[in-house]
């Protein structure tokens, strides 16, 4: 194993957080907040240990192969979120350790749980930097390095390392160039931001609050900067989140086919027609379900659209406290949290297309049960699926859901309910945020221990990264063998 | 497709119900009750459906396929269900069909779900028949019939109805003919009950109590005939109980290796192993939780190896309502409805040799992954695992999680709490029972509306049969294509 190669990879994204932990300190700065200093240290301590590992470890031979590309993405992500937790630490703003990292892994992960029982007491510098983790885990903090670090995305580790942080199945490259995809990718996501944030301005959003927001709806994050989420916005401004939402929880190569003007891939993508599917019929569903509880048809359609948007997205944001909506509407917002987005979006969950898969996959098998002769080819948007993505499939679901009950297991040395901790593991580990019960979308995570935390944490990251690059990171045999 | 040859076999297992019916009939004829005549008409309305598909659509070509084997088995269990709740409905003791059929289903599946609010005020011939459907269910009336029909157990089609009957992964035939092997199977479980009858009356059961108590057992069913299940009995009837579900929940072919003295495979059996594993470690865990609950430490120890016996092996019985228990235990028994018993055993669940199937190819997957040219073999019981019983592992899990998740949504119609529903949806389709809170042990599914209890129906006929076979009877393709 190249294991300079891991250390020096890690070692450069924690140069990059430095750099990125400039723009929050920039904000404190003109804000004049007392977190300045926070961010200025822990800055520091990046460029320290960035410098280190980079220094000393440089490599001569920079081949990577796929193990090493699950250990740099591991390492970072861990590195990552261990060392973002700091400001919130330093400024005592979050008085405990383990708070600040799980809301950081919340963060980076796009969860959007948030252990914070008050979010408006937060001071701006570090508001920015929360909801700002949310944007640089959404499309991938290594894909952000090979997109601006010149040699980063040249060498043969490229395409191992965005194998294992892209969520999907199946990644492509765009373009034959691992650097260029990278780059292509950030600019739609830079675009879309800010749209965004100009469109949120529009309907009298301040700069600050629209800025926030579209960090965190852009990566499907969901942290909120007001106590009651977006409950507290005009029905325009809740339209604009939900279309964004929708929009960032669809493949993002999409969006490039669309530039370079070839519609017809686009137009024939099933998994994109599923996702729209998914989001109509669940809608429709919910509001006539809720109905009830609203005074106009275009409030329930409102809050309908929003939360199953929301949800499937994996965002997590509320426009209200769907824990008190009728038994349907949960047992729909619960299911889709499972599915998640398109895979190639910032969304979480098992992602459409894997559901896809996994279907097309049953019903080959099925008809070669009545039929043994025959040979089934499962198709996915019009081309057939790779065999490895198929043969992955059993041990992807295997993890998923042992390692989801594992979760929700070790959560009951708590004294919560079963609906609490129940809902608190399938939202963590699928990256949505809120739960039902005392975990809900008008609640925190705040009771929970501080071993609790830690769990929610790993599973967060298991959810982001797709469990398996963390699994092999741990197992002995990564680290033992040549 | 030998359309003649499905219905003919199930014409005979009608057949084969209306001599079973006989023994209800005796019990009630014996105690002198009115429900006689309900038992005496629905012989006779098995007569006539039996003899009319045996006598009319009497198959010149008796071999068949798999895609028979599915279809004899779903029809003859629908069947079998369809006219077994005759008696509760005819007798008046049941008034709703519906409520008759989900008790009948709930038996032969073993799942023991009751709508029941009060078992005690039952005759004792319907008593009998309920109980008597568990045992009737547990090793498969297929099974029966090819041990007790001469011709039905030599023709070709014997080995793919036990197949599509028999649960687990992988299905062995003892000896090299079916039919000896069904016997010998029967054989085994008839002595078993017959011993546990012996063991409960030596307790101070009354005999007629033993014997229900023994099919209900023997086949992991868990219909209780007291209201409160287990928990008026002393503790010695209670280890018994839990000793047989234990025993009820191994692979029968272990018994029969035991009896022709080969005792090696027995010893070297790792789902054994690991069944026992997971049962000792449960038990530990249980006690440890609930000793504030109880004066003594046996109290707990009894209570938390009846109840981890009891879930495991799906059988459902209770001797307190584990409702009430702490987090960690509630949540240890609902991880445990997902396991299950060993294959090949009376009980449901995932089984514990599938989830070996499951851990073992992932460990293998994720090994290829790190040396992409290695070839990993997985192993099982010290043999090759099928590579059959790998490539439809995906399938497999793919078809529990989303029908599960499914019947969980159609609950959602229900106005009842998300833990109801979402208990109720894992542990009907595992053949378990009561789940928590309204579904808990010391309550009943007679809140749910005709509806639900058929979507409930539905997902017991499913975990019973291991899905696949419904799923092929219902797809058009089975019955269009030649």
């Amino acid at each position: 194993m190249n294991r300079k190669m891991v250390f020096f990879t890690t070692g450069q994204i924690i140069l990059l957080e430095a750099a990125l932990l400039l723009f929050p300190l920039l904000v404190s700065a003109v804000y004049g907040e007392a977190c300045v200093t926070a961010f200025a240290f822990t800055i520091f301590l990046c460029l320290v240990t960035g410098l280190c590992l980079t220094v000393f470890l440089r490599p001569k031979n920079r081949v990577i192969y796929a193990k090493e590309g699950f250990l740099i993405v591991t390492l970072s992500w861990l590195g990552l979120s261990l060392l973002g937790a700091l400001p919130f630490y330093f400024s005592g703003e979050i008085p405990s350790y383990i708070d600040a990292f799980f809301e950081t892994v919340s963060g980076f992960t796009t969860t959007g749980a948030s252990i914070l029982s008050d979010v408006e007491v937060l001071s701006r510098g570090l508001l920015f930097w929360r909801s700002f983790t949310h944007w640089i885990g959404g499309m991938g903090v290594l894909v952000l390095m090979m997109a601006i670090v010149p040699s980063s995305g040249s060498s043969g580790r490229s395409i191992h390392i965005m194998r294992a942080e892209m969520p999907g199945p199946v990644v492509g490259k765009l373009v034959p160039r691992v650097r260029e995809t990278a780059k292509i990718l950030y600019i739609i996501y830079i675009v879309m931001t800010a749209v965004m944030v100009g469109l949120l301005c529009l309907g009298g959003m301040p700069l600050f609050e629209s800025l926030l927001h579209a960090f965190a709806t852009t990566g499907t994050g969901g942290f909120g900067i007001k106590a009651d989420s977006i409950a507290g916005y005009s029905p325009y401004l809740q339209w604009v989140i939900t279309v964004f939402m929708l929009l960032c929880g669809v493949n993002f190569n999409l969006y490039y086919l669309l530039l370079i003007r070839s519609f017809r891939p686009v137009l024939r993508s099933s998994e994109l027609w599923c996702y729209l599917g998914i989001i109509a019929v669940s809608t429709v569903l919910l509001t006539l379900d809720i109905r009830p509880l609203y005074d106009t048809l275009s409030a329930s359609l409102r809050h309908a659209a929003f939360q199953v948007t929301s949800v499937i997205t994996t965002t997590g944001y509320a426009t209200t406290d769907y824990g008190l909506w009728p038994s349907l509407s949960k047992g729909v917002l619960f299911i889709l949290m499972f599915i998640g987005g398109c895979a190639g979006s910032t969304a979480g969950g098992l992602k459409v297309s894997r559901i896809m898969l996994m279907f097309g996959n049953a019903r080959r098998d099925l008809s070669r049960m009545l039929h043994p002769r025959s040979v089934g080819v499962v198709h996915i948007d019009g081309k057939k699926a790779e065999p490895s993505a198929i043969d992955s499939l059993a041990t992807y679901l295997t993890l998923y859901f042992s390692m989801m009950l594992a979760v929700f297991l070790l959560l009951c040395l708590e004294p919560f309910d079963f609906e609490t901790n129940f809902s608190a593991a399938v939202s963590c580990f699928n990256n949505v945020g809120p739960g039902f019960a005392a975990v809900g979308p008008a609640s925190s995570y705040a009771a929970y221990s501080g071993f609790s935390k830690l769990v929610l944490c790993a599973a967060m990251l298991l959810g982001r990264l797709e469990i398996i690059p963390l699994v092999l990171a741990v197992s002995p045999s990564t680290w033992t063998k040549k």
